[in-house]
């Protein structure tokens, strides 16, 4: 039941599902553990952070104080694995095809389903995610080099702090797409529409000017091109939360690995949600 | 019955007017002949080309093919000195401080009222002048270098075209103000909303890229100073209405002076006009 992508966004020939409940479905079968760019194109994807209850007050808060990267999708309830608000199945155990854990800090697996490591009390944030924005993007006409050449965005951390909360605190991440003076201002206009997957972005032009020394060498994701007629956009990035829980060094926490996303039922075309 | 403007938009102590129709007043009866900035500053003020009737229908189609540097605001009926849509009392003839005659493409006077001059048939155009979405850019509090030091805005040929109509053609002339980085990106979604004055930039960044061979020396208007961690932002700007009509060298024409603009009884809060 899955179809080949049409879009600019495939990059290789990757299929697509009729819908994100049969994308899940595959996810939580095991028939789908790739990254989920371009996987029910028209679904809110989403980045995820499952905290301990006793952390979730203080990122909750982070995230109210910092919306641009860190924008909340939804929330649990506390040690409830479900998320009815984003789609009547959704269980947070399994329907992300990569989960990071980490402990103290630490990266200490990489499993497909986590199950067997659920505890009582666990708090799940899913966060937007670019894929929406570069969705809307792409629509707008838009053309997105990384997404043409099939690799991840080109992400950096920067000197742009962050509002801290508890013990969450730490400089922004960007994602960077490069652009045509017109492009980028229409770019401007298209993400400024949807708040709830980052929004505008943060910066454009002289990347030295947020504290990135080497445009070349991003701090996550692949390098890409900037034509001379281009310019940098910066946008914030939902790398941003993790690198910041990573920071806090929770004796306890996971995540989905980046580009493996939780896809939900909720669709790019009813953001921000009413 | 003036005010002192204690906005930042008044570089010297100018006086406000009331309401546009006491400024109209005062320039209709000589006694206001400066430029019109921050007069009336609630209200649009529009830039204005009167064409024989002949002329007219080709510059209408012109404007309508090029809505952000010529967003027509009114259009007179032909031989009609008045302009109802824009203000019950506004006469043409007698409510701009100073207009530029022109005769076969050549400036041929300078005089603060035209009555003599009226004939039967002459159409006159109203056009959104930047005034209004600096207005705008201010109320969002990015401050403006040019308003600031009481210049003009530094205007600029480009090699960006227009589209033709009739014998109207030409490049297009921009404004440019500089901004730094987040300033600019929330400039262009605070000027996208109002596309009745210009709407959002046209370009930003690398001047060359759009033919701009030496920015500090503008085409029209005051260079002013772009700071290292700042960025050139460019709008297409109401004088290429005006260089066009010039180079199309009608034998009979009027505009406003620069600067010199109709005060609209419209409020710059009511952009774009329902």
């Amino acid at each position: 039941m899955t179809v080949l992508d049409p879009s600019p966004s495939a990059a290789a020939e990757r299929p697509v599902f009729a819908n994100a409940r049969e994308a899940r479905q595959a996810i939580r079968a095991g028939r789908w553990r790739e990254h989920t760019s371009g996987l029910a194109p028209a679904n809110v994807q989403g980045n995820v952070v499952i905290l301990p209850a006793a952390l979730a007050s203080d990122f909750l808060r982070f995230c109210q104080r910092n919306p641009k990267p860190c924008p909340l999708l939804a929330v649990s309830e506390p040690g409830d694995p479900m998320l009815p608000t984003l789609g009547a199945d959704i269980d947070i155990r399994s329907d992300v095809p990569r989960y990071r854990v980490w402990r103290d800090g630490e990266l200490a697996d990489e499993p497909s389903d986590i199950g067997a490591l659920w505890q009582g009390g666990l708090v799940s944030f899913v966060l937007g995610c670019s894929f929406s924005f570069e969705h809307a993007l792409i629509e707008a006409g838009i053309e997105l080099r990384h997404v043409r050449e099939g690799r991840n965005v080109a992400m950096y951390r920067t000197n742009i702090p962050t509002t801290p909360a508890g013990p969450f605190h730490g400089p922004m991440v960007v994602s960077m797409r490069p652009m045509k003076a017109a492009d980028a201002i229409r770019a401007v206009q298209v993400t400024a529409r949807v708040p709830a997957v980052h929004g505008a972005p943060v910066h454009l032009g002289d990347p030295a000017l947020i504290g990135i020394a080497d445009i070349g060498r991003p701090d996550f994701g692949d390098p890409v091109e900037i034509k001379p007629d281009e310019l940098p956009v910066f946008w914030a990035c939902g790398v941003t939360p993790q690198a910041v829980v990573m920071a806090a060094r929770p004796a306890f926490c996971i995540t989905h690995a980046p580009g493996y996303m939780l896809i939900t039922d909720r669709l790019n075309s009813d953001l921000p949600f009413a």
